[in-house]
């Protein structure tokens, strides 16, 4: 992401610029070339949704209508989007006002901007939303879908706020559905080991909630991250090693279609081979096929004792390389992050912690199980890190120590940020690589970075051989912006090279969808269109992200 | 399964009986009633495959080029699939003898047959395919795929032939693809802690061919099931609870499409947030969104240490109390079965194992990891099991001890099956539940049998709430058939009232398509078909499994 000097506001949501309603106005008669078409299919599914369940007779008949509606509401993939106009947008408004409520929707600038903006993503677009929603129920979603499907507006969800690509603006205008009002837990299943959820409960909130029942989710990433974004992006953060990512953590989704069509994708098995698994096809689509209303989520159990390790290392490759041998190892690691030699002094001038580091290559480790268990693994960590060179190793199983020891990892963007003056911005990017390629990645990304002058820190999630890249320069500077641009360029085209992906967990957003191309080829992407097409024909699902419109030859984004 | 007194020699591919090809002749007939289109997509394609990687301009051209070709192609959901009579068939059947050679396929009626019926499936078809092909390489595949596109030619994909659904009949007729030329591993990245297979061959095999590598791939469902088959109903087995299904345990498929085109659903990094998750939709499809070709399949680090227990319990509830005491308590269980008195009865009447075990139900355990973790974990089990009034605790670290205690689970199928007398069969299913519902629903199923007089026993990975029932009955009695359908009707209804699914690892095929829509409703297999619709337009991939084309009014199958 990048960050100007006001970022630390923008993480408490700043409500104060003016959002650019002259562009969004010329912006909407622009993308406006056509009729708005009448929406059919909505009402079909009213029928689908009260045959369901009634055995042959009702299959047939469902199933003959879905077949029909196909007619009416064909994907027009040669066709670019059309876009209602403003003033259809207006009486969209007036109709969700009438159904929903005075204070269910709202057009003040400053809520426009807040959910148009921000100032964590590598790139925004000059066009806000027109109207901000707040549903209090998946049935109150559906009725904002069927409202947009059949004006044919854009609709953009909304939780956390947090992402870093460009997941969240508004470049075709539309409706923001902010899920604030649907942050509950509906249900705790702790015999089953697994909790029912709404998109705006915080992970962090969540496990607060639930510490009682000795279990907790383990997806782990930023501190102000939402449950309905994590679906989106198929996030992740330090457990991923060991819990894995939100896709191997979500037994069901409850999703509202384009046309308003509430579906669940499962029930509530721990696992099943009934169907195509559209959990983890809605996982990670970023709102693109729908919207998710509700979230059922594995949960683990608390382990019964935990332990924090840092330890240095001479080079970052020495590093590395206790990394790979470790999880050859098999050594059962709670967590495994790297910091460069830069991060670290980083951390000591910006003085985020109390503690003073040694400033070269660091690991940390989380351990947790059985007592036996994590006594034995730090000493299988320690042993093996020692046949790389390591330099330190310290360990604690206090509570309070372990705070201290982790500290400096969980402080590292802030310590970044902390050092920004005047123009500075800093540029944050992830990539993915095979685990044994992440040495090679990271030395030569930072050999060019140094050689061309430009400050920057590497760190990584190493066991998952994900690898960020924290980039300060001068953003008001447009040689040196070019030199930042074209460097993390390089470093996404070199992950590749290494059968590696552009981004390993936040997301294509606006921000990647070139390099999604490089990745996957115009054929996968074809097909991710062709699946968009068949569930959302006319493009109102958070459109621009991701990729675009088959018919759009100026993509939007980078 | 149903399993007639051949079925051991069912297990080795019989080669015997006749195909009813008159019944076949007619299917082909019957389902003919229009013209052959031709395809235009394939062609397209091509072009896109030529552009890729080329940048904005390719990108805007090769997306032009996929949108006008849906107007070319569209997927008609509002007219059932029209597929070629019988002398487009053979001149598709010339066409693939002139491409691939003469070798490449066959019409041997026994070929048919082994490929078109199966001892083990719940259900079988009169139809057989008209051709069963050989390719050798994923371009072959894609030749294949081109002329059955062009012709209208269903395809049905073939691996282990293992399956218990009728997962791979032809009900269509159509051309077999048989990957037995297909089974090499292709690459071992061991650094990677990963391995590039095809999809014949079969993941015991696997594991004794990277056996030198220290890595294992963890999934173990039946003995002959092969990695394409696996991959198709994103089966599991006892290691589940531990490692996942095939869901879990896949980084990037290579897929043929209906119209021959060629796609990679990712490259190889551990974890990706980079677009949808194609690699997830294609798992579990069953062959019905197109053909797997290669798999790239996530390994496990062989555990230092394995032990195994068996436990017996004076009721099936205490075993299962058991069993979620020791999840709750966050015991790292490398497998944990349970199996029924009857069960233990049959295996010792049949004696396939020499030990002979107390009739009471019992637990199998399998531990690994270290030696000191295992060591506790063991101790853990014994005391969590005394709580529950466990019997006996047998428990060894020794390789063959293990194996002969872990024999009682694997014969458990065998010794049911050797019991048969003159008509009897075997009907064998699965359904999995939330975890506390297990006891619950084995209790209840296991009354109902009783009280019916039907021989039946029941055995499950408890750890996943994933339970099997194995039942004996005459199959000339069609009253005793009857019963035995509603019976596993109602145990179906029973775990869909719990939140269940109507499988937990089998799969839909033609055996359950009722059941998944009385599981998931009709708006969510609308879904389904939606995605079906939009990659396989005329219907052509492994057409009848698990959900039909909706303007198909008699389903095929149950």
């Amino acid at each position: 992401m990048r960050l100007n000097s006001s970022a630390l506001r923008g993480l408490r949501r700043p409500v104060s610029c003016r959002p650019q309603l002259g562009r969004q106005q010329q912006r909407f008669n622009a993308t406006n070339t056509g009729p708005v078409n009448q929406a059919a299919f909505w009402t079909t599914n009213k029928v689908l949704l009260l045959s369901a369940f009634t055995g042959a007779l009702a299959y047939t008949y469902g199933i003959w209508d879905a077949g029909s509606s196909y007619k009416k509401d064909a994907a027009k993939a040669d066709q670019p989007p059309v876009y209602a106009k403003r003033a259809e947008m207006e009486k969209a408004i007036e109709e969700v006002r009438t159904k929903l409520g005075e204070d269910s929707i709202t057009t003040d600038d400053d809520e426009l901007h807040r959910h148009g903006y921000s100032e964590w993503s590598t790139i925004n677009v000059d066009v806000l939303p027109i109207a901000v929603v707040y549903p209090k129920s998946t049935e109150e979603v559906s009725e904002i879908a069927k409202i947009c499907y059949k004006r044919k507006i854009p609709i953009v969800p909304y939780s956390g706020g947090s992402s870093l690509e460009g997941n969240f603006s508004a470049p075709y205008g539309g409706f923001c559905i902010d899920f604030a009002f649907m942050d509950k837990i509906l249900a705790l299943h702790d015999d089953d080991l697994d909790v029912v959820v709404q998109p705006a409960i915080g992970w962090m909130k969540l496990n607060e909630d639930i510490s009682h029942s000795g279990l907790f989710f383990p997806v782990d990433p930023g501190p102000s991250a939402m449950i309905g974004g994590m679906t989106g992006t198929n996030c992740s953060g330090t457990n991923a090693v060991r819990y894995g990512t939100m896709k191997d953590n979500v037994l069901n989704l409850t999703v509202v279609l384009a046309d308003g069509t509430i579906i669940k994708t499962k029930r509530r098995p721990r696992k099943s081979s009934a169907g195509y698994n559209l959990t983890g096809m809605f996982i990670g689509s970023e709102g693109t096929l729908g919207i998710v209303t509700e979230i059922t989520l594995k949960l683990q159990v608390i382990p019964q004792e935990t332990s924090v390790a840092v330890v240095t290392f001479p080079t970052i490759r020495d590093a590395a390389s206790a990394a790979s041998k470790i999880i050859k190892a098999g050594v059962p690691i709670g967590a495994m992050e790297i910091m460069d030699e830069v991060q670290m002094s980083v951390v000591n001038k910006s003085k985020s912690t109390k503690k003073v580091w040694r400033e070269v290559p660091t690991m940390f480790f989380k351990f947790s199980g059985t007592k036996a268990g994590v006594k034995e693994n730090v000493g299988l960590v320690k042993d093996l890190s020692k046949q790389c060179k390591s330099i330190d190793f310290e360990f604690t199983a206090d509570a309070d120590e372990q705070k201290k020891l982790w500290s400096a990892r969980k402080e590292s963007l802030w310590s970044m940020l902390s050092l920004r003056k005047g123009d500075e911005e800093v540029w944050s990017t992830d990539v993915a690589v095979p685990l044994s390629r992440l040495p090679d990645i990271i030395e030569v990304s930072k050999r060019e970075m140094d050689e061309l002058g430009i400050f920057s820190s590497a760190l990584g999630h190493v066991g998952d051989g994900n690898f960020h890249e924290c980039i300060m320069y001068n953003g008001k500077d447009p040689e040196e912006k070019k030199k930042v641009e074209e460097c993390v360029t390089r470093m996404v085209d070199r992950a590749l090279e290494m059968e590696g992906t552009c981004t390993g967990e936040h997301g294509i957003g606006l921000g990647k969808k070139k390099s999604l191309i490089k990745e996957l080829g115009l054929d996968t992407i074809g097909v991710m269109q062709k699946v968009k097409l068949s569930l959302d024909p006319h493009w109102l699902m958070n459109p621009g992200k991701v990729f675009d419109h088959p018919a759009q030859d100026k993509p939007m984004g980078t």
